[in-house]
């Protein structure tokens, strides 16, 4: 799957898009034909909550999440709601560690890591749509969403900094699915077409190639069979310090 | 302040970048000097929230949001919490109209717009820190703010893609205090070194130069005086239906 890069310029906007198979349903021995026979794909199922009661929090934070975007002018009448928030929020406050130790509590050995509270997929985290991405078996992997209002940017439309994030999140994804792992570079993104709230979302994106360190990947946003975003990125293998601890982490843990 | 940049290639990586004056009081009278005489800046402050419940819904939101990341394994009990947030969603979803209705509202003429419910920048959002811009004298804008474990993307650094929703949000108030407006078509980020969590972090904006509908704006982050994301993007002026209006709007309203 390497192969030489240096002679071209991987970022030409006017370049052929690498083709991506469109099944949903992967097949290990598929993969590794494409992949070579020591690929094993990384498990991108979600993962299971350890406590019940977090996972109805994270449900009920959503569902708030939701109906209170844009409900300014609606009249409705928001006083016992906030006394409630408020209480839960005192209620759950004393109990919370404090972030550097909450930090370190994720990242120790063994530990649950952060992809349940991640931004993007964690679904402890209401940031989170929670977008979930399936692998392929041709190396790509896909996510489908229709988000609402709290995502907006310009009228009726996904904030183009959100379809960043997503598909920035997604590339993770491409290079655990494929056996790689790295840290963002380089990214480059054409928006084609604005990317409309409330319809359905086809997210895509392979490892295009990969080279010692460097592993380049490339996405896509459809909308109604339209192309709305492109993206490029170079990712590079690199350590970071794991909070609370002296050893470094392989790359980004999504 | 346009400039023929058809000769030249604006996203060079080793350009050199605009100086970014690090003043945080703007004068009208100096940005005029800047800009000419005609220019008006775009208000930056904070909106006045309609709903004093509202308000404080939303910090009650960003309390929860903030000590339930990465509250597992902690030991909390959240049986109660979780029956308070069940409560408050009961209560305000039936009251919130459909998304189509909260759109149409935002965006009616007169309307709040949707500066308050912005994913980056909105109080009314709990996905948004929220982040808050202020507009300098030479043209620029900027942003300082400390993340989270809700922010989080490689072990204790900030996730690349909110690096690159906070940047393309910064953009779109640099377009607004100079009296211009667009939505993003190509954007470039450089990742120069891990950016942290728990950290303040710096972030400027400014619009480098700009010819017919194209805005060519660049961004950086800086975080214990060292550079940590530079970004470039190409702005242009267009105009998106208004949800639940024949009429459209101007580009971005953030």
């Amino acid at each position: 799957m390497s192969k030489d890069t240096s002679a071209e310029d991987p970022w030409h906007s006017g370049g052929k898009l690498h083709p991506v198979l469109g099944t949903r349903d992967p097949q290990l021995a598929d993969a590794q034909r494409v992949w070579g026979e020591d690929f094993e794909p990384v498990d991108l199922s979600e993962l299971e909550g350890a406590d019940p009661h977090l996972e109805d929090v994270g449900e009920q934070m959503r569902r708030l999440r939701d109906a209170l975007t844009g409900i300014a002018d609606s009249g409705a009448d928001l006083a016992e709601a906030a006394e409630l928030l408020r209480r839960a929020a005192d209620i759950v406050e004393p109990q919370s560690p404090d972030q550097a130790t909450r930090l370190a509590s994720q990242w120790r050995k063994g530990g649950p890591g952060a992809r349940r509270t991640n931004p993007v997929g964690g679904t402890e985290n209401v940031i989170a749509p929670p977008l979930r991405a399936f692998g392929h078996p041709d190396g790509s992997v896909s996510a489908r969403i229709t988000l609402g209002l709290p995502y907006q940017g310009p009228p009726g439309c996904v904030h183009g900094g959100m379809s960043a994030l997503m598909l920035d999140h997604l590339f993770g994804f491409a290079n655990h699915w494929v056996g790689l792992r790295g840290m963002t570079a380089h990214y480059e993104i054409d928006y084609r077409k604005p990317t409309p709230l409330l319809e359905p979302l086809d997210m895509k994106a392979w490892v295009e190639s990969h080279e010692g360190r460097k592993i380049w990947v490339r996405a896509t946003i459809e909308s109604g069979g339209e192309l709305r975003v492109e993206a490029r990125a170079l990712f590079i293998s690199a350590n970071v310090p794991l909070p609370g601890r002296d050893a470094t982490a392989p790359g980004e843990e999504r």
